[in-house]
């Protein structure tokens, strides 16, 4: 994950619950700042994701903290998960860290959510590839953070430069349908994409905005032959949305023309049901986008406990005192991920 | 809504699906930029939200456009719709706003999913107040959205200083787990809490921490006395959870003792069936706090449509060509929301 | 019902179940020939249908029968029936009609299982027509029951020839896609139906062969002009289906080009399910042909049962002996039925 | 398959959908008639059966074409087919058969209907036999198909003259209740249907009429001794259909008393799932007559698709252009079905 | 409720949970014995039984105590409750009833469990009656309390001399199928049971154990004339269980000979369920015979809870302290109760 | 079984079905007294219990018959039996027995179903023990009969002293709440049980009467040390139950605190599905202490019939007539049954 300072918003709490900052000025006031150790954990088997990003926020909330006193040990994005492992241990001060427990908990339950929906469908699509175009169901604040997140679960790819540049990739996408119809045809506007557009951007024409889409897809190859790299098919729900029987039919009457090189990329309400299906019923499918699935799945939740204060094992009611055996953590090196 | 200007990345297209930065550049190199209207409708009945923060986006967006020739109309957060309602409607020339269709439709996506849900839980536990606690399930960056979305949607308060401030209130909150652990007992931590905060913070205590509830309710009760403005009970699922019987008992027993005053707030894994149940059984409850009910809400998909070109109707496949009539639409003031 | 003499199969008892000739073959053997009271019912709520048919059968088997001997009450096509009610009793010598009971219980099993199925449709559509499409589902040799059945359950008409003379009226229809596949095009298709066949029959064009329906729908109303009747939606499964949207835009698009009187038909796959909900979500369709749903119900059962034999009352085991009171039969002019 | 010269009503289009008669008046009109190539396939597993029909309504088609130009190839009455594959190709001009079409199809979906449920009660009942008793529920005139597809279905039997010898077998059956009613006894209506029918025609008697099954079932083995083949149980609905205990009960019964090789018979309601329960628990039933399960399945639909006109690979939207790669389809001898 | 004294083996303790032996133990050797309230009540609603046994019980307990130191408030067998209401509060020193808890709190269990059930019968069948047979499924110990609690729920009648006395009515009941066995025929049978039983048992004969029920049903009424009060069906589940067509049918028959005073009794694996569709769909049942639905009735679950010592309000954790408002509550008179 | 004699009630006929007295009487005076053979059986599959009590009664009942004339047979108490396997043969003259059919029926009813639903527990909790205590929830006086059945079915204990002298182990249990709260501390409770009970009754500790269940378990095994033989877990409905992780938790702090000796033992509302998920969810429960499962359990209803009289095969309808094979019976040693 590339590096990013957290933003002021973050590192003055205004983003948190209100009540860490309240314990913070009661702790202040009462003179107290024990050595505390807090385990972060989740309930369900996921794709771990977000946790970079908490590091980077760790890294700089402790950088004040003596030499030796703060230790973080974690997980990385992209590890499988399972029900109550520790998946992040701070053993710091703790007014040095509460104060953004909201911040970490939500960074994690966010992406985590995100990416463990992402694999669900990578998993079943397998071995085509998925890429992430949920971008437009989620605030623009985060939608890096979604694509980053999709990528981390399996996707190859995503429809935003700031999610691909996250992930240390290329942005993905195709054209959108405002395109075509400014253009008032399809293979109109794809000749001008191709005109106009660097040469390494694959030409991906979109082919249901005005005709049928196996008539469409036609015309499209017969305009651009081997320049066009493949059409996608996003037929919209009111025409019952793309069929296993349309992408067979599609590619059956390419290849009866000889176009046998362009690639299939399909979308609209994609699900790893949805997918399954396809793949089961051996529809010929390149190339799946899939939008809400991952961009609307909820945040897996985490939770913060204390589990040691000043050295003694403590935990509240319903948890267990005392720190958890977590083989698989690692120590995190804060001043690396604060790009010191 | 507190008027923000829109970030640079937003402004830049970096979280925008690429494509659309696409199409502006072929638009650019083949000299188009038409007239065009986009209406913006979703399929569902919702609680409209984050079309203010979008009314901004576009006042900044079409700043230059000449005097007369950009025209905006919309409903307002908070206004209740219904499946293809017209929501948005822009008029203007495609390349000035085209690149943020993904921003407009993410924010209201976003907000929308989480407004919505706040209103159902609201609607349950009326009259009982709602208050927003779910800052700790999504990205730091968007839980000010979030919580101004839970108080759109009918909610009370909310837990963060910047969502309370984008709704114009005060943030709302109790005190975490952490601080009666590090007190060691949940009296010793409301003492402190009482002696070091400012009056105007309204004593709610949790009572879950270390011992019964009813024991710790009754304990804490006598230590504050007048001062207690309510208690928390936030039993953990791994003790079944706050019951119906619970409340009602923890009141019988405050009641014995002649704490009546005391108000009892609740949360854990609510939803509005739960919140039902409560109220339907007559569990004495003076307020409901929320989490992942609302702040886990999948977003509610928003489509834009180009229905005029040019002053021609036109449409995609399974659109209906032209402008809908919208008698509900409002126009928008850009320069206002733009703070001009 | 148009008046028939039954096929030498059903008269000679080639079709009935081989007990009812050896039964008359012990009888015959016996000398016995009793004067019976059979009754028949059915266990459902149902549209009686086939029992006019069965009337001719009885009118010539009990021709020779002495004046008098002989008597028949019966229910009529189209009557609703409920469970256990009688719809035909026969009083004759067991020997003349004995051997038809097979060929009297499939006649009305087999037409009232799809009248009944017809009005479902029927009331479903409700104002809209209903058409009756089912041949290809039914041997040819009962093509002509089930369309005239489907018109007693309440179709307005049938696509067979000979269904519809059995129901007085004209057979109903558009054209099959090996038309428009032979000419390769829709519009010339329509232009050469439109120029070839007599002008009452009206102009009804299917447009899902080779383009989109909305697209192929205007081509086709440019085409025709006024002369147009009505298009047929019948998109394949394949492609979704028909669906309610379709209507809604293909309608839309029509109007907008001035087109307002072109009626739109759907078929395939519709149940009363289907009908319902595209009637209550306001699809504009003008006509609905319904296939398999009437074509493919399953026959109801009837049962004859003796109820008198030479005056006296008896039954089987879990019948009730003696004439069940049934004050709607009327009788049968069997002389009026045998066409003498 | 006994060769029968289809019906006038079939060969005159009467019965067919009326618009292949109006397609065939365009095409006349117009000066066309094309070379083309049709397959039919349905969409699900099943027994296909009215192929075999089919063929010969074709064969007379064609009769008249010249030599070479048409040409048929099918699979049989019989066949185990699967979704998709295709079951019939007609290579010919559109005009000598295109108005059969309704016909072709009709034949082979009821057929195959029928044949396919008769397949699934024959699997569940192995190794004891199951006869057809369906004909009361379906129009006299289809009786000898629905005969003849259970048969080709796996029954043993069939009830009706006409569709025995169409299957090449003699009828099954016993006797009908109404024979026991008459004699007033079922003992004396055993032994008249013993003293006056041929020797080669199996005693089974039926044993519900008027007494308990068990005691009935003793006193007529007592009075017919050796020469009873076999007792039927039909118990009606009324008093709770047969039951798996009455079977083992009857069962004991005669053996105790040194009937053992009396067969059961039972009949009445039977389905697969009902056949499977008496199988299982053990019931020493030696024969089972299923009508309704049978004579009452849906039509299994069938289509048929251009796939090439006049050479050129052809289809409509939804289907894939050219004609199917069918390695189990065998060459049809025309004039051999024609019986020439 | 007749009185009885309770017997030995409760009286000891010997039937009690041990530990209630246990803690009198510890009170004993620890010299206390505080003045307590128990307050008893159940979860749902229920028609309450057994509570009389139980106030028997207790007035032999507390038989010693001081005047006017023991109090007893309850309500009655018969009474309908609701759930959490207050059934017994018992005011007295512990160590003279806590031993009987289990014993109170069975009694009250079993027997409401019991009435309870008997009331869904008697309520499903009105305003036919309904008569308690279920003593083979209970231990002979308690049939007398299983026919007693029938009573109570509604019932007219038990097969039981105990149960039956203790309700203070007659036995009420048939004749075993072994007696019809013995004399080889149901007639012989009846016919004995007619001549020498006093002349007021009714004369209910069982009319399935030979031949069908319709059949037998007339030859007992031929024989017995008027002297035959009713028939009793009780057809086994190997035969299909009793039908409502089997009580029509063998109502006509009875009514076409004359019998229309003869009676119709019916048993076997009656359920509320089943006896309402007996009723909703008109079949003549006289009297409906249940057994396992009211003796295999589940307890219902009585809780009792200490609510004062010493005038102090206490409660166990879940509970609420301090005595609960029941206005419906009685006092008890002990001295009645124990037969002083 | 521990040998007792019936009781006055069951040998005078009380507690019979009054149709067995009457048959006595009618075949008294008939002069018949026919030796028969009766056999019982169950419909499902079950552990079999209270036969050996039946064999008491039958030895008491048969006392008189003269040598060798009556013949007992049977399986005993805790085998396992199959649907329709004969459990018991009775070979003796009618009289002689026939009023006893409802008392052994009803015996082997109640405590065949208890037994088979401890098993049920048994199996789930296996290899932790299960402990009855369902005393509660039926008439004290068959709370022995419920012990013993209990104990059969798999249980290592009971809780009351005549059950478990019937199984010949001492009684199993704790102590009430009731001794808690007058106390008014668990740990006062504690320690007084500790120095006033026999060094012999293991000291096992309810901890949920005041105060968290954790922290009282801690308390109270601080106080009694070694002599603390375990706790007991009973946390009411109101508090949601005892659950996996409270059982987890509660161990984790006592092993922490060195009570590593100390049982944890749990009750309420126990099932085998939920004992199940105890186990597969690896909570460290030490044994189970099951109620209602147990004690709420349906009769399993036994059928006694007829099968020969005086030699002669014999049956009602629905049934086989003669002895059934059944090689598991045992003779039964009626002398010793009886206690000669």
């Amino acid at each position: 994950m590339e590096r990013r300072r957290p933003s002021h918003e973050i590192l003055s709490g205004d983003s948190a619950d209100v009540y860490f900052a309240r314990a913070n000025q009661v702790l202040d006031r009462e003179g107290l700042d024990p050595l505390v150790t807090m385990e972060v954990f989740t309930r369900q088997d996921a794709v771990l994701c977000g946790i970079d990003e908490a590091k980077i926020l760790l890294a700089h909330a402790l950088a004040e903290a003596p030499a030796g006193e703060a230790v973080v040990e974690a997980l990385d994005d992209g590890d499988l998960i399972v029900p109550k492992e520790i998946v992040l241990r701070i053993h710091a001060r703790y007014r040095r860290f509460g104060l953004y427990e909201t911040a970490i908990l939500g960074m994690m339950a966010q992406s985590t959510g995100w990416a463990t929906a992402a694999r669900a469908t990578v998993e079943a699509a397998a071995p085509a590839p998925v890429v992430s175009f949920g971008a437009r169901h989620v605030h623009p604040e985060v939608t890096d953070s979604l694509d980053y997140a999709a990528i981390v679960g399996g996707c190859v790819g995503a429809s935003t430069p700031a999610g691909a540049r996250l992930a240390g990739l290329r942005p993905t996408g195709t054209m959108p349908h405002s395109l075509v119809l400014i253009f008032g045809d399809t293979v109109r506007a794809a000749e001008a994409f191709d005109r106009d557009l660097e040469p390494d951007v694959p030409r991906i024409v979109l082919v249901d905005t005005f005709k049928d889409e196996a008539e469409e897809a036609l015309r499209v190859a017969h305009a651009l032959g081997d320049r066009l790299y493949g059409i996608r098919l996003d037929t919209p729900s009111e025409r019952g949305r793309v069929t296993i029987d349309l992408v067979k039919e599609v590619r059956a009457r390419l290849d009866m023309e000889g176009f046998t090189g362009v690639r299939i990329i399909i979308s609209g309400g994609l699900t790893p049901e949805r997918i399954t299906r396809f793949k089961e019923q051996g529809a010929p499918v390149d190339s799946y986008a899939v939008g809400s699935y991952i961009s609307g799945a909820s945040p897996i939740d985490f939770t913060g406990d204390l589990k040691e204060i000043d050295g003694r094992p403590i935990a509240k009611r319903g948890r267990i005192p005392g720190v958890t055996p977590s083989p698989r953590l690692r120590p995190v090196d804060l001043a690396g991920w604060r790009g010191d």
